[in-house]
């Protein structure tokens, strides 16, 4: 217990709490500087600056270390917006998606987690996201009357292509092409006035 | 050089091509049994029966060797079906990929070959889809005049929802799910006679 923990001393918080940020950034960062190599707990452990069986006692692997990273990280980062429109508000919001996508320390966090996390690592990788879809899907139906996309067909057409281009196609989309993403799940006249990621973005 | 090597011998082939098929086996069965497990040389080295030298000689790391695999599984494995018609083609053929993603050895494969592999091992994934894809596309165009989509928003709106589902949903789409979704990439009218997937599958 008399490891050398600098970064722990200089953070908030309690004990418990500074020695998970610690562990976190120690994982962000080693993901991003070799995404290929296989990560321990170990390596992350002497990187934090923390004895590896603390690490142990909260994680009991990679896998779920990764997991609980990318959680965090896909969680709060994208706000959901409020335009008065479901068009507006989901134009917005892909573009914003395509644009965390396009980080690369994201998607090396994306890849490690899907890989060493299994299903817990894939289903952390989406995050908030769904959870965002059908809260703005939700506000539309309390809008208006009439159809709307159900959360599933919204995740097909929006989030489907997001993730495909930016993980698998190692090109991730452009905010505007993911907001025109938009017009596939909601075909039909665009009002001009409905853009608001443009208008005040 | 005197490991004993029992799989290599039962194979039909040069000892190159034998010892090529007995390291993709066993990644194979190592990542379906224990994906979230860190995979090393040494380890599939001694489940193909062969030294880790004789892998090294060929792989240079886990993730090389892994997107080499991914390679052969995504390659060849579908057909491109002929329908006679771009909807009747395509709904076959993302039925097919759908099935195939259903597999939890490939999603198993596919995870892997993203954390370890990198941006190689993404682009394995993706196979020969994308090439398909054109193919289907580019013969549509030699049948008919009129619109034909890009071969990058058919792969937005059919890759990318099926990939999605697979890999991050952890819920692969149903064939029959995956046959509408060209009816959002090619909208209009549907020729009932147009569905060689139900018809002859």
């Amino acid at each position: 217990m008399t490891a050398p923990e600098p970064v722990l001393a200089a953070r908030p918080g309690g004990r418990s709490a500074r020695i998970r940020a610690a562990v976190h950034r120690a994982v962000v960062q080693l993901v991003a500087e070799d995404p290929a190599d296989g990560l321990t707990v170990p390596i992350v452990a002497a990187r934090a600056g923390v004895h590896a069986t603390t690490v142990y006692r909260r994680w009991r692997t990679v896998g779920e270390l990764l997991s609980d990273v990318a959680t965090s990280r896909f969680s709060g980062e994208i706000v959901v917006p409020d335009t008065g429109s479901l068009r507006g508000d989901l134009r917005r919001w892909a573009a914003d998606v395509a644009t965390d996508l396009a980080d690369p320390d994201v998607l090396a966090l994306m890849r490690a987690a899907l890989g060493a996390g299994g299903q817990q690592g894939a289903c952390a990788c989406r995050g908030d996201r769904e959870r965002q879809l059908a809260a703005m899907i939700e506000r539309e139906r309390a809008r208006r009357s009439g159809p709307v996309p159900s959360v599933e067909r919204a995740a097909d057409v929006l989030l489907g292509p997001l993730y495909y281009r930016a993980i698998f196609a190692n090109a991730p989309g452009s905010p505007e092409w993911a907001r025109d993403l938009v017009d596939i799940l909601l075909p039909g006249p665009v009002d001009p006035t409905d853009d608001g990621a443009r208008s005040r973005a």
